[in-house]
């Protein structure tokens, strides 16, 4: 007979999925034991970084990844990564060990009572199989789900004693063989008529977002703004979780302002307004104006019906983002509009000491390797990073795309599992570091290669510049004295060094990036917003 | 006009809510605003170290405590801990940002968009009022049902742009004089009944749960028990979040095993068994037997309606466990009964190197001050730390019931806030120790003069015994290599030291209990679960 867990495993080992992200607890050994030896257990020390890490992994591989955690507490423990999943459309496999099934109703300890209803509203779905034998179906199903668009998390909670129990044979034969495909091509019609529209234009500027990276649009998306002659803005940062452009290509105009009327107002002049990927907008300082400029009209391609739904004013079209694209640019003839003027090189950054986050960026620009990965989470210096790297190829960007922190560390770990040959970079304020610090001991216990550069600016940047811009004053819990990340990664096994100015760290990074194992460097920046 | 904000902060003084424990966003900047002198912020880190802090404040000082959440991502990085102070029946106003009221229907980022439903099935109440103008009302809604009994977590989530509108004034200064209590004693006729069957029981017992001590219980319930010549059990150690009785009491017998076979043979003889504020019963591993042995009857006396209803056995009466066992007490005659034999000491524990963690323990019992609280996190050496140190006061252990981890360390520091006066020891695992690590900052920013005990054995010792006993074989992530709790305490500014055998830890216990800020005491000790 084949087991439960035999079962469970031969799916996940036909999907590619040997790699499982976990912190155990009593309900899921079951699940664990007798690890097959072409799996590897990636261990986190809190379930929060454990969802993200396989968050990163997810993304960086383009399939669904799995992560385990303990019952009700580590489902908690990890509801913020799954929150920072569902806003990067990671297509992430969250199951959780549940109280033996006799021992459920009476709620025994650990008993998570209400398994499905606490991550209901993160995840494409969420499901207790109500019987053992169910098991390898929910899970197959579940990872459908996962991988279609909009990829998501999704949730499954297990008994611990299913793992042994009987799996039919027949059935599982049939989870194991199933394809599911979800990419759709809009009608002919539709994408006819958004051609010409676009063409017809006097003005047409393009707007990507994240789900062109994800959905393999980046090619498609590049011929045809080159082919349109489309001045190129990137959708607002914060909802950005990945790039969508080559932000050095010279179409390329900047990142859209996150507000409402600064959006517009960045907008002016432009007839149609094209978005591919991006909701329609993560908008987040609250600065009223109208939502288009005069005389604007939108366009969002989009793969995601809700997305697609809520967006407040302009029409869109609900379909894969790369094949819609593709299918756009073979219709879309070369334009005779003049082409957009290039945009200006950053401005040189004054000397300071520390120096300013600029500075810093400045120099991972000279340092980083063409095929390096930056995985962002360091809020003040998010449009610095942005502005002034001007990364340009697919696949090298990833940022917490909800707003919720804790993705960046563990994300990277992740990401750089999933692409052990590019470097990767992960950029932390001392402050971001925290929400998952403990990721490092699993950096130095995996020997990840990835580079934490964490820019200490001793407060929470972010938030006093949130707090000048709403005229609050006298609000506490805005600096981080004495915050030293580099002594807790070396507590946690990972090499730290504090370079004293702009040389010592370029040298830093240099050797950090090129080291086989996992390096921290902390650099002391001087405080406030980091100049895009 | 009084606004919103200025009648939130009337409510929190008039309730001796002046200490707001949280990590802050954008969304929560307004409520912050001109922070009041006379409040004080704690800072965590991590939102579940906020929460956690606020749990253990609220246990300590009886109070509803508050704490102050990021909306979305803050909520969900605070699930783990919410779910803990639930199972702590811990009075905890959580209150989280929300984006503005007209940013949310386009979901603008960090709109919560659903607040109500995540914390839902883990608070008494979760609520968004729908105008400013009920801030103040759901915000006393939440204070009285917090604090009524069942304790437990409520939620509000408070839009950012309601802080400065106006607030009614004259509706809320009936909301600032309402008191509501919910004490409620049984029927007497119930009581009569009890203290009948009780006094004519041939062999009665007593389990005492850790709402005795919640409740204020602890007096009524020893004069209870040695009125009626009563052997008394705790409930079993994994729901035993407070102690129930004194540990050191000859009618004291130990902790009640807490599977359901050996549960059943431990009581066995019995023929009455009166349960005092504790579930029937906090079941964990999955041994099965009779729920009751031969002849037994049953009665729960419990605050709680669900913990009545869900009980598998026996009887249960609701009401106030305080009230309902003074009453009780005073309708039982002395006994007659013989007086049950006195508990054995522990056995002695064998010398060896690295010492076994009851070794440490031991020591523990010599060096505590009499006034000490416990804060336990060190889940192989529960039942090491319960019937070695066999504590005799109320209000001295604190323990997270819900088998989630992360409650200790940060409760520690809300216990130790909540008390000044008394040296406060938490006891943690290095694995453990990782769930809330961040608050070793805040102990070192506030000076939290709280003493960590790390027990390090380099692996999770209670999932290695859990696996053998679930014969379970080849699980990963078991163990637990190069994890330096001291290094990461020295790196957040927490004094640590490592003694290198008993005598010196002996001396560091001393002077660690004794200083004025906070401080670690990394033990190593030998692998394995703790001798009893």
């Amino acid at each position: 007979m084949t087991s439960v867990r035999d079962a469970a495993f031969d799916l996940f080992r036909a999907r590619g999925m040997t790699t499982i992200f976990g912190n155990p607890g009593s309900t899921e050994l079951p699940m664990l034991a007798s690890f097959p030896a072409d799996f590897r257990y990636v261990l986190a020390l809190h379930e929060g970084v454990a969802v993200g890490m396989a968050d990163g992994f997810a993304q960086a591989s383009g399939r669904p990844a799995h992560v385990n955690l303990h019952t009700a507490p580590g489902v908690g423990n990890g509801m913020g990564a799954i929150f920072n999943a569902q806003a990067n459309h990671a297509p992430v496999l969250i199951t959780a060990g549940q109280q033996a099934r006799s021992l459920m109703t009476l709620q025994a300890n650990l008993t998570n009572r209400d398994a499905t209803r606490v991550p209901e509203s993160l995840v494409k779905w969420s499901f207790e199989p109500p019987r053992a034998q169910d098991v390898p179906l929910a899970l197959a199903r579940a990872l459908h789900l996962a991988a279609l668009p909009p990829r998501g998390p999704v949730f499954l909670s297990i008994p611990m004693d299913d793992w042994d129990a009987d799996a039919d044979e027949a059935d599982v034969a049939h989870h194991l063989a199933r394809t599911v495909t979800g990419r759709t091509a809009p009608a002919r019609e539709e994408v006819a008529a958004l051609a010409a529209r676009l063409d017809a234009a006097a003005a047409p500027v393009l707007i990507a977002g994240p789900d062109i990276d994800a959905s393999g649009a980046w090619d498609a998306v590049v011929a045809l703004a080159e082919r349109q002659h489309l001045p190129v803005w990137a959708s607002p940062a914060p909802g950005g979780g990945r790039l969508g452009f080559p932000e050095s290509h010279d179409l390329f105009q900047g990142i859209l302002p996150p507000a409402i009327g600064p959006a517009a107002e960045a907008l002016a002049g432009h007839d149609l307004i094209l978005v591919i990927g991006s909701s329609v907008f993560p908008y987040y300082p609250n600065l009223p104006g109208p939502l288009l400029p005069e005389g604007a009209a939108l366009v969002a391609i989009t793969s995601d019906p809700d997305e697609a739904a809520r967006a407040p004013m302009g029409d869109a079209i609900v379909a894969d983002v790369a094949l819609t694209v593709v299918a756009l640019a073979a219709q879309s003839p070369e334009s005779q509009r003049p082409l957009p003027p290039v945009r200006l090189a950053p401005d040189p950054v004054p000397a300071s000491d520390p120096p300013a986050a600029a500075a810093v960026v400045d120099v991972l620009a000279e340092v980083l390797p063409q095929d390096a990965i930056v995985v962002l989470e360091a809020p003040s210096s998010t449009l610095a990073v942005r502005n002034r790297l001007r990364l340009s190829r697919p696949g090298s960007y990833y940022f917490g795309a909800g707003g919720g922190l804790g993705f960046g560390l563990a994300g990277a770990i992740g990401v750089q599992l999933a692409q052990p040959d590019r470097p990767v970079l992960c950029i932390l304020g001392e402050g971001s570091a925290q929400y998952a610090i403990t990721g490092l001991w699993t950096a130095a216990a995996q020997q990840v290669p990835a580079t934490f550069l964490v820019l200490r600016n001793e407060e929470y940047a972010i938030l006093k510049w949130f707090a000048a811009m709403e005229q609050v004053t006298g609000a506490p819990g805005l600096d981080l004295p004495a915050l030293d990340c580099a002594a807790v990664a070396e507590a946690y096994g990972v090499p730290a060094v504090r370079p004293g100015g702009l040389d010592e760290l370029r040298g830093a990074l240099a050797t950090a990036l090129a080291s086989p194992g996992p390096d921290l460097v902390e650099m002391r920046v001087a405080p406030g917003m980091a100049a895009g």
